[in-house]
């Protein structure tokens, strides 16, 4: 069995939150998208338009009248809320928030409150746990289809780990030989216009001349286009 | 000397990406927006409607005729892609990226492509690293500003580490002691009302009761909130 996650926004006024919502959701893999009276009704043509790539999400998105429906399907719920609240909910840690959906396989609710005025008391009555997203205290309040992305991005890395530490391959680099040519071609030119003067630092001026170009890691193309560059520099004109 | 981070939109469509993007930067802590050539014009209405506490910024964005120009201020530049680009620039992952802003002070430019196309290939030749945050394979593309948050959020992580160990303060819960008198209250009343039956058994009933009610966690009103209902309950009525 699996973790199943669910996304709970409760009483949205911005249809664009919605939409931008659900797209972060595809975006990260999930599907399950819920809202609580959407303040606009339902559905709503911005949420639509703003969801992109992921209006899948949005057809099926479930509608409830109230929270304890809207909760009902999930064992742990999690609240976002930008302020410590004053109610006897544990709040987390994003570190434990972590450790938690790491651990243990469960259906996992988030909460999310409406944009102006965040969960209220009787919301997050029906909640185990209550996270705060840090953030600079210049300004606390995050957009709500941004804190939702930051919970997604999260959990997707808990999932994904190895896409996030593995490179991506590089574009296929030069072999060294070619790289040696151009730059034997170049000494070579130097060496016709006196550049290596006086002959005691010709060594020195040599390493230089290496250090520059092998550390480019140029492709076939862009070699080719140095080669010319060269070429054209050297030209008597 | 502290490093420091500057967040390029080019050619941004939609003054509610540029808005949004003003909101996360002061969210994080950061404070330089820079604009190339912004679709609508500038000043923007909607940029400004959707910064909601970060007008400040919008208000000091400064605005570029180019990318070279919009780039010159800064050390090292990232550039953002949805998709893998044909060009020599080294792809890094996230946490490659995230090790580079964490070992050297310098001044980092963030660059983010248009909403439609992403950056073109001229835009990513300034730059000197790409990276493509990880998604689902379903839905490749981030909303323009859901990327940028997620950079402004792993940066802001690294600088205040502390902020997502550390457990916040605890409501402050009920002594044992306190919680111990409803307890032993509830118990004589079961005990009243012969609850406890067969005698064999009250000692693994009485170890079930403890486990409920000492894991509660109340605090002083849910406690007496608690003894009321145990109260009412067990009223002859």
């Amino acid at each position: 069995m699996k973790s199943k996650y669910g996304f709970i926004l409760i009483k949205p006024q911005l249809g664009e939150n919605i939409g931008a919502s659900a797209r972060s959701l595809k975006n990260f893999g999930f599907t399950k998208l819920i809202l609580v009276s959407p303040k606009h009704g339902w559905p709503n043509h911005k949420a639509k338009i703003t969801s992109v790539g992921a209006y899948d999400l949005i057809k099926k998105t479930k509608i409830y009248e109230n929270t304890q429906d809207a909760v009902s399907q999930f064992d742990i719920i999690f609240s976002l809320s930008a302020r410590k609240r004053d109610i006897n909910k544990k709040h987390i840690s994003m570190n434990e928030f972590k450790k938690m959906v790491s651990k243990k396989k469960l259906n996992y609710g988030f909460m999310f409150g409406p944009e102006a005025s965040g969960l209220s008391n009787e919301d997050l009555s029906y909640s185990n746990y209550v996270i705060k997203i840090p953030t600079s205290k210049k300004l606390k309040s995050l957009n709500l289809s941004h804190s939702l992305t930051i919970i997604c991005y999260e959990i997707f890395k808990i999932i994904n780990t190895n896409k996030f530490n593995k490179q991506s391959k590089k574009i296929k680099i030069s072999s060294k030989k070619n790289v040696s040519a151009v730059v034997d071609h170049l000494k070579k030119l130097l060496e016709k216009k006196s550049f290596f003067n006086p002959a005691e630092k010709k060594q020195a001026m040599i390493e230089n001349i290496n250090n520059l170009f092998y550390r480019l890691e140029p492709n076939d193309k862009e070699l080719r286009i140095l080669a010319s560059i060269i070429s054209t520099l050297a030209k008597n004109k």
